[in-house]
């Protein structure tokens, strides 16, 4: 038993079983235990951005960290955008990045860098494995660690020669932590303080948007506190059957607008709003004068407890009120992102889970499903574009019998577009939208927001990608999906119709322009 | 003037020119301040990581650093590979990596993370500049500190309201360093032990692998002395009319084996040479046992001066062997890579430049084109695959005369396909060369080396590209590229001088199975 040997068996026996991978040479002998560990599914990635996106998505989904196998520094490197997004969403992520041998460092070889200086600003735990005898316990703590609270992304250096060497044992299976609740006399005092507010606001994010966080949230909805989520949570439940809360607006002006009268925020399972950039002589904290901040449970605690204490505490009831579903008629005539998120709410099956890097086309769309069927809606928590496909990946590993729905904005998708390929190589549940509006359209926004003007020729080309236009039906073709365009609202509603009603990679190219 | 006008200015007015750019909303006022600087040319890249190429291109060809615009950490990290690779071949570059407002940072908004932290691996210089009036004299820092000597990344990070916010001056010209020399008694001292060596060998990287280099290695190899060049090295100059030193070979046993006998082995602009990986009982070192080394200069140095100065000292004669051009016959029959590289051999015009990321089929070609037309060679310095295709935009933008030629295996070409596009889209005088072995074939050969055993299904399917075929034509097309596939060397043949015929972008998709 090597090295490597060790450290797929302890991460199996932790309940690990999902492999992102991109390796090369100094990730060989990991690649060959694959072979003697059943118990793992490895799942090639032709980007590492790809790979760590679908990390992401597969934790958010499924509760539990994936591996990444990671090249070295350049390939961590490749993957760090991604993690990014999955360290905003809290995911848990076990990357396991190869390195030279130990003994060979010294000589820094073309691809040697400093792995553990690339890995810092993302990981809430790194270690290098020295030896084949430390791989093993030092997998189990970055599991461990992954798990946070809150959760986050591990890093463990395996070196060449600890992969390859003889090792004594495996390490430990962990137990995953729990989360703490606020004490008695916090929840308590807020309860106090809501009621004696006029218009109070509790704000949510992280698991207290899953359908039982949300359904506690509802409790408070329902004693009359006004809930709103995050603008961006990893995974919010929505449509039939779900409690539907607000959530905070993306522009800031909008948001404080929205918030006007509020006296008092109380925050569950998030940190303070603030605008996602800032702009010249607008606020870039969104609580509004006069409006207390009550800190009540941060993101390591456990939202869902804490808003059914809350609840408790303010006496409120344990009936609901739930999302009804809401046919809606077929649209027609110019395809719009009104039209899409209208197809989508007609044709998602239920349980359906929504990859959301659509940009400037997400709002309408989210707009349009919010009486859907139910649905998970998994959205862009860093930022980072680049995450739609690769999500949609790790979501159809960790949830094979549920519909994924991928929807990108071009410029976004052409990020991380070899993910393709892995759809289609893994045959999964996913059907990808690409909206081809050949433009970075929110950069023509963002621009005028920022005071820098009106944007001249070299100003407009760097937002323009309409110079050669991107052929994404004959792009995802060639990458192994089926595929169509569609640029009316009646042959996208019958692309949505086929590709809801049958199992296996879809691509639709929905011709905005 | 504002933040980001006195930047671009600073920049222009130190004769940079060049600008790969991925903006994001915090860019917003460095994009929109290039409408106003006629001198710097702006080039969209659809992915950081073909931005970060293209400039590691254009500095090895130009000579002067590109600037590359990156959105936050997360897009100095989707460049991060290729800036490794810059770093490897010591290529001056300024990175600009624009951040939040400074006020606006404590709030770890969704694209907050420790850019600096990011950029420290890669980085041979570092600031942010905090208010608009430090910008001029960071940007001049930042210039100054790309040349080194050696030449590396440098990475200013521009906070939005540091772009934003007036500025009172620009930043002065700098002086590009000089680069020393070793001192005359090591000269000295140095041909003295080549006079008394049996066998000496000198090995030389960096400038010394330039014509000027080459000349002046040539005249070492005129007194009877060999020479060898690294296995990788940023700019290489072959063909007609230079003088060709053999190179270090790849495999390490191989490369000890080329090496044995020799007694000393003298070091001009690198460092010991070293295996590309570590193996089980196999060397790290490439100096075979009893033979001295000698470290004359580093890649500080000025290499070019150092073999003259050795030659001089050596009494070596002034003229040189120069490589003929040796015409070959249209190649028939079953497409290889070794028929390829006749087929550009008897087509690539003089003076062209080939962006090497070609992995297994790179050798042949190299050996097979070893007597073209006069040509450069930018190979893969610090082995992260995905440099093809962006160092071949930024040659191009840098030598807008010259016909640059891209070889790229197929595993190595997805990672930054995006690049295609920007081909396109800047009508650039590129060949785009794609080896469709459906494989990461290197990984196989790797497998086995590192003493991994043979692969079974699992790891078999990690380094197979087959399962879909990516179809590259259709790729390339869809991206804009005027596109054919070949899969009869006579047809290649036809199709590469088709190519090396006219002006502008073309894709050949090689088919090698």
């Amino acid at each position: 038993m090597n090295g490597a040997d060790v450290l797929i068996q302890t991460l199996a026996d932790n309940g690990l079983e999902a492999c992102f991978a991109n390796p090369g040479t100094s990730e060989m002998q990991f690649v060959s235990a694959l072979d003697r560990e059943p118990r793992m599914r490895s799942v090639l990635c032709l980007f590492e951005g790809v790979a760590t996106g679908a990390a992401d998505g597969y934790g958010r989904m499924a509760g539990k960290p994936a591996v990444t196998l990671l090249h070295l520094g350049p390939g961590y490197a490749n993957g760090g955008a991604n993690l990014h997004n999955a360290r905003k969403a809290g995911t848990p992520v076990v990357n396991v990045i190869g390195d030279h041998a130990t003994y060979h460092r010294q000589y820094d070889a073309p691809l040697n860098s400093d792995i553990a200086t690339w890995a810092k600003a993302n990981s809430n735990w790194i270690a290098s494995a020295e030896t084949a005898d430390q791989v093993g316990d030092l997998a189990s703590q970055a599991i461990a660690a992954s798990y946070g609270p809150p959760g986050g992304c591990a890093s463990l250096i395996l070196p060449a020669d600890s992969a390859w060497s003889e090792a004594s044992r495996k390490g430990p299976v962990v137990e995953v932590p729990r989360r703490a609740t606020p004490a008695a006399s916090a929840i308590a005092a807020t309860a106090a303080k809501l009621k004696a507010a006029k218009s109070p606001v509790v704000l949510i994010g992280g698991s207290a948007c899953t359908e039982a966080g949300l359904r506690a949230a509802g409790r408070l909805k329902a004693a009359g506190i006004r809930i709103l989520t995050d603008t961006f949570v990893a995974r919010l439940a929505r449509g039939e059957g779900r409690c539907a809360p607000d959530k905070m607006l993306y522009f800031g002006e909008r948001a404080l607008k929205d918030l006007e009268g509020s006296d008092l925020m109380v925050l569950v399972e998030t940190a303070m709003p603030v605008s996602f950039f800032a702009y010249p002589d607008m606020p870039s904290v969104l609580v509004p004068e006069g409006c207390a901040l009550e800190a009540l449970s941060d993101k390591s605690q456990d939202g869902i407890a804490t808003l059914n204490l809350l609840a408790d505490a303010l006496g409120a009831p344990q009936d609901v009120a739930l999302t009804a579903y809401a046919p809606q008629d077929c649209p027609s005539g110019e395809l719009t992102a009104y039209t899409i998120g209208t197809s989508i709410a007609r044709h998602m099956p239920s349980q359906a889970v929504i990859s959301d890097d659509a940009v400037t086309a997400g709002l309408p769309i989210y707009s349009q499903t919010a009486q859907a069927r139910a649905h998970e809606w998994l959205m862009l928590t860093g930022g980072a574009i680049g995450q739609g496909i690769p999500l949609a990946i790790g979501a159809a590993v960790a949830c094979p019998d549920r519909k994924v729905l991928s929807l990108n904005g071009d410029g976004a998708a052409m990020y991380t577009v070899q993910g393709l390929w892995t759809i289609a190589r893994e045959n999964l549940d996913v059907t990808v939208v690409v909206f081809a509006n050949h433009a970075y359209r929110i950069l023509n926004i963002e621009l005028a927001r920022t005071g820098a003007g009106k944007p001249g020729p070299a100003a407009k080309k760097l937002l323009d990608l309409g110079s050669p236009r991107i052929d994404w039906m004959g792009l995802a073709s060639s990458l192994g999906l089926p595929s169509v365009r569609c640029d009316t609202a009646e042959s996208f509603d019958a692309a949505m119709a086929r590709a809801m009603g049958q199992k296996g990679p879809q691509f639709i190219e929905a011709a905005l322009l």
